[in-house]
């Protein structure tokens, strides 16, 4: 596996989003972001399979944390008291990263298959979120009406949070978002339906 | 444009769905469709770009249906109820399509790229609908959080639609989903957020 190079996946993380944000995604090559991080390509490929991926390694981790977040919630919290759980550890580990998250959002945001894949990405975080109510004994439709409307709360409170240069933390721009969504579905919809 | 076919283009839309779900999206070449409709392929390139047009160019004139939906909701409507309206006139246009849209879900269920797609149509579907409520002097974040909360209760309502082989209407679906949502939601979650 060769030698052991300090902080390599974070040294490459942090030169592609640098160089995705000032040249663009599409006109950066692996051989571009080796050089700026000091390493050879044979390190990024132990890393990541391409420079996409580089952007979306961490989807993985995030669900995990949020499908054990649910999980963990006390027996007591309702569906939707255990999403809340799960997007509060969500924004813990965004929050952790910093700068790196508006650079890799800015990045995403201006190109297309990028945030198709975001999308995807998404998609199955709330099939995720799903599985981890059903394993808690909620039925369906709540199950996955509650996850589906973690994401919207997520989705909501992450663009706020991205847009306004996280001058505000995640976390009560996320508790705003449940809130204001309790007091748009009180304001009914069914008798409409 | 050739001479006037008879209902041209739905002769291909059938034509084409059957042979998707025959024999597989990627295997039904455009020839195959309009062998099938008895129509040129001059024909149907008048009506589709391409063979997944097919599959999406619906999703335009859906997008329109609720946009004018939520415009049309009386001022008195809430947000929840104005989005409400946008998917009864949807559900209107799914019934009226009858057999054709479960076997278009089938063929989209069955291909990642199409699911990639219907993610996009939902993604441009919520958009619109956020829009159109601040076009109703709806504020942020409730606009976004409404038309997201819209496209949940869409999706899920949608799926048990399906699912269900079409035996219970879709609109009571759509209503039963509102209600769950507005249970789920009133069980807070800010409090933990």
């Amino acid at each position: 596996m060769g030698r052991w190079e300090p902080n390599a996946r974070g040294r490459l993380e942090q030169a592609a989003l640098e160089l995705y944000v000032e040249r663009g995604y599409e006109q950066t090559p692996v051989a571009e972001i080796t050089k700026r991080a000091g390493l050879t390509e044979r390190t990024f490929f132990r890393h990541f399979t391409d420079k996409r991926e580089v952007l979306f390694a961490g989807s993985g981790r995030l669900e995990e944390l949020c499908v054990a977040a649910v999980a963990a919630a006390p027996t007591t919290a309702s569906p939707m008291e255990a999403v809340a759980a799960a997007l509060d550890a969500a924004a813990g580990a965004f929050e952790e990263r910093g700068d790196l998250v508006g650079l890799r959002q800015g990045v995403i945001d201006s190109n297309a298959e990028l945030r198709e894949r975001e999308l995807i990405k998404l998609a199955s975080l709330s099939g995720a979120l799903a599985d981890a109510l059903r394993g808690r004994g909620v039925a369906e439709p709540a199950a996955e009406l509650t996850a589906e409307s973690a994401i919207a709360v997520l989705k909501v409170a992450f663009r706020r949070w991205i847009d306004g240069g996280r001058e505000r933390p995640l976390r009560p721009l996320l508790a705003e978002c449940f809130d204001v969504l309790r007091t748009l579905s009180a304001r009914g919809a069914a008798s409409a339906g």
